[in-house]
């Protein structure tokens, strides 16, 4: 099953457009749990909640093996009619790309991928070549940084436009397969007006609400679709360190179920 | 010491800019050799005729940890005197930034790293922050998608630029520790000169002869700083897959030294 038909089926199913960052940080998990062993914990507590699941490889890679292997048996334990996204935001020459798509796709598994767009087309093809898997093309990043570059006005032919509409503009020119979406951080909510407005089809990954500050109101009813949906909004340690404690699975519960309740607020999910 | 010393020392002990590119591809490797034993084999053979060694991510992570485990000891083997840079191209925001450079810098012990720009500062500033390591922007990448977003002209106080002579220029104002380099492919030599000329000190990674086409004397002619130097020159597969046979380090040395000898011959360093 392709990718979108899967979100689409999980979106369906769980009545959420709320995706749970699984950021693993030892730091601030509870003493004494392994990796595999607290996603699982958040796994099987949110399952019923979520369109998704985002695990960022940096913070698996910083724990060497170890956490690669724990990020494996994550990817397999979640249940098969949740996509999970791996969020690596790779970018890189023709060959390099496809080793890169290749471990993500194909040696761990994953559905869908965040990649990177500074390196062009050919970069991104050997990703989006997996018809079958999401590519998120990294258009306005929630971060401060965005707008050191992605904000710039470039000239275009049909005059002048910031950088990161250029950046969606052509990956909706590259979406043959329609497997592709874009990454939208929810602290612009302007910006991802624009770009929901000029790509009415497009998923947009939503990242950027809770620790962040995004306005979630504003992400939701800028980002969605004609029909409600159409996004995915990310949330990592609000949901994921909701307690320290034994009880951690619970709290992640409580505010998987608050969050996906107050995203379903503002569209025509619920 | 600090990378850009241990650079220059290394530049200087052997008389070369060449940097020999770890890129292993089982498929294209001598049958029966196990991956770290051929970067052995190819770093025993080379060590006295190369600036730095540079290994891609992309081809040990596809590997599995048995990759991984090879890259680790691979950059432990590397003679203490030759920095070794981890092209890795990430970009991601504050704290996942922090995770990578960790990984890169601490666990595996590279001595620079390549970085993805189009997130901005806050993305960057993990990797500067490590005063001791170099860290090489991509500016201009060497793949024929570089046009898609760097050539794009943008609007700047001083006029209309391209996008990558912004980031060279953003590259070069956040140099305040000096361990800041440039990613400029010898397939764009005139947007190389241009980079040149308006940053006369900054050390440019140099990725794209060989196999990929990139005209070497212009490469080096445009690319040196006014003391003949400034620049790495990387070759992977011309240099580590000259031979398929048992005689492959001998065949890499030879590569490798008629590279090095080829690049002086275009500058002030022989």
């Amino acid at each position: 099953m392709d990718f979108v038909t899967k979100l689409n089926q999980a979106v369906q199913k769980n009545k959420s457009l709320l995706c749970v960052g699984l950021d693993v940080d030892p730091a601030r998990m509870p003493d004494k749990v392994g990796i595999f062993e607290f996603n699982r914990a958040i796994i099987d507590a949110t399952a019923d909640l979520v369109c998704a699941y985002k695990p960022n490889l940096a913070f698996y890679e910083v724990l060497g093996n170890e956490g690669l292997d724990a990020l494996k048996q994550t990817v397999d334990y979640i249940p098969d009619d949740i996509p999970v996204i791996a969020d690596a935001k790779r970018g890189d020459i023709g060959n390099t790309a496809k080793a890169y798509a290749k471990t993500l796709f194909d040696n761990f598994g994953f559905d869908a991928s965040t990649v990177s767009p500074y390196l062009g087309f050919d970069s991104l093809e050997p990703f989006i070549q997996y018809r079958e898997k999401g590519v998120f093309i990294l258009c306005r990043t929630s971060n401060a940084g965005a707008v050191d570059f992605q904000s710039l006005h470039c000239e275009t032919q049909s005059g002048s436009r910031p950088l990161f509409e250029i950046v969606a503009a052509k990956a909706s020119q590259w979406n043959t397969c329609g497997n592709i979406g874009l990454v939208v951080g929810a602290t612009y909510p302007e910006e991802l007006k624009t770009i929901r407005q000029n790509h009415p089809d497009m998923p947009i990954l939503i990242p950027g609400v809770g620790a962040q500050g995004g306005d979630l109101a504003l992400a939701v009813r800028y980002g969605v679709d004609a029909q409600g949906k159409g996004i995915i909004i990310n949330s990592s340690r609000q949901i994921i360190y909701a307690s320290r404690e034994k009880d951690f699975p619970e709290a992640a519960r409580r505010a998987a179920s608050t969050l996906r309740d107050e995203i379903n607020r503002h569209t025509a999910i619920s």
